[in-house]
């Protein structure tokens, strides 16, 4: 499961900038967002320079970056736009990985420190839009709630592309028998955010039954699904070799039984078109000839 | 909000099939499962005929309809099928509209009536799949959980198509100003199911920007997406002006702004190819100017 690793204890102080760099917090000595091109935001610092930022302590309303006639003076003479540090923000909401956040003393006082600068820990971003500044052009805000502690600790879970190793990595081994429980009315299983990760990664979201790529206007977008479900009466392992990379629309018909693999694994059948697709198979990636079995029979209803 | 009007009391008690025929709650005499041509079930009646069936109290697996030599034989000759009374089923699952349940006494012991029939309440169904009788062709399965007492009054939520009258009936009023509030530690809001039920009937569920109608082996599936979103920041109403019909593709890239719709509404903008397509609008269908100019600032991050 995923265990966040906080380099430094949550509410540790530091003096300067130049102390959160050394702690490996946040690389910029003025620039707020921390990120890695293509990748979600590393961390954030809050520290009073946007006025229209709000600090509730457990919620926060951050403004991206860019825009502004010179760097911290609050004019905006240009539009921001879903590049560089504000991308990578709106990747953290996609992915739902979690941001580290610092806090400087001249944020709203109720939940700053006095003085320098204190870790508080990682946050998500729940929420993303646009707002027209007073000057007229646009910005970016962002909406991050607080993940309290004991959430951090093997049970946070999330389908971030990033947990993997870089660039691509060896398949993560996931779990052959998730954690399965009863939640609410609902049942759920405790899922291991790496197996998504990997899968989405290695097809570049690309869908590996229709070919689709969703782009959004920062990224791509696709989604992990199990082909032996997970839940009861299934109990399919969530492993990569039990996952295709799909687009929503596939998703949906893929979970219903609109499609099924053959025994070859690489033949589609859409059973309501009864038309065959090739499925697009990387060569890093094993599918089990147990699970596409299970799902041609228990879900799709088809004896063969 | 959707409120379930039970037809009789929860524990209600009947003498014979004939008894649950008055009382509104099931016009067979023999088959389990009542429901109306495309529309989910509307009850089941578990009476111990299926030896495979399993009864938890709180959960139900419940065997389809067909295939049988006889009725009650036990006996398949045949597969089942997702047609009638078993579609009902999953229809009943992807619409997530309740079933009502009676239990005869030739059912589990622990919770059935100890002679004739009684009145359980509502239940969900969670999920459902195929399973290879003893005999050899394919059963399908259900599972039912049952939706506490309390939850049927005022707040569920379920997104059914069915709740509207037939055949089309008049837009649903919705609600201008929806029930907001943190659960958990997501923003949530309380949905009215009536205003995306008539939006996917309105369109059949085919998708308004797209044209896709995805297509499950028992029916069609679509979405209803909200222009102006209805969280904070956004606050938009919950009602038909305020909602598209999309498949789940353009579900996404719309709430993540890949699209914008123009001043004249009727035209749906690819931000990322660049491209215009024209959006199909039911004419029984009004769409607000101001939810589209809110979606179009805020989202989408387009001044005009």
């Amino acid at each position: 499961m995923f265990k966040f690793r906080h380099p430094v204890p949550i509410g540790s102080a530091f003096a300067s900038r130049v102390e959160i760099k050394a702690a490996g917090l946040n690389r910029h000595l003025m620039a707020g967002i921390d990120y890695d091109k293509d990748a979600p935001a590393k961390s954030i610092v809050i520290s009073g320079g946007y006025k229209d930022d709000v600090d509730e302590g457990d919620r926060i309303i951050y403004t991206g970056q860019g825009g502004q006639s010179a760097p911290g003076s609050g004019i905006q003479v240009k539009d921001q736009e879903l590049i560089k540090g504000n991308k990578s923000l709106v990747e953290s909401y996609l992915t739902q990985t979690p941001v580290m956040v610092i806090r400087g003393a001249r944020g709203n006082k109720n939940f700053s420190p006095i003085e320098g600068y204190r870790y508080d820990g990682i946050y998500l971003v729940t929420n993303h839009w646009f707002d027209q500044s007073i000057s007229g052009p646009l910005v970016v805000r962002f909406e991050l709630i607080r993940i309290p502690d004991e959430r951090t600790v093997g049970s946070f879970e999330s389908e971030s592309k990033y947990f993997v190793g870089n660039p691509l990595g060896i398949a993560p081994r996931g779990n052959l028998n998730p954690n399965r429980g009863l939640f609410g009315i609902y049942a759920g299983v405790k899922r291991d955010p790496a197996v998504p990760a990997w899968i989405k990664k290695v097809y570049k979201d690309r869908c590996q039954i229709c070919g689709t790529t969703i782009r959004t206007p920062s990224s791509t977008y696709s989604e992990g699904s199990h082909i032996q479900p997970l839940g009861k009466p299934h109990n399919g392992p969530d492993t990569t070799s039990n996952m295709l990379c799909l687009c929503p629309n596939c998703h949906v018909m893929f979970d219903e039984g609109s499609y099924y693999l053959k025994k070859d694994i690489v033949t589609a059948v859409n059973l309501i078109e009864n038309v065959e697709t090739e499925l697009e198979i990387h060569n890093q990636h094993q599918i089990s000839e147990e699970v596409v079995a299970h799902h041609r029979l228990h879900v799709a209803g088809v004896i063969s």
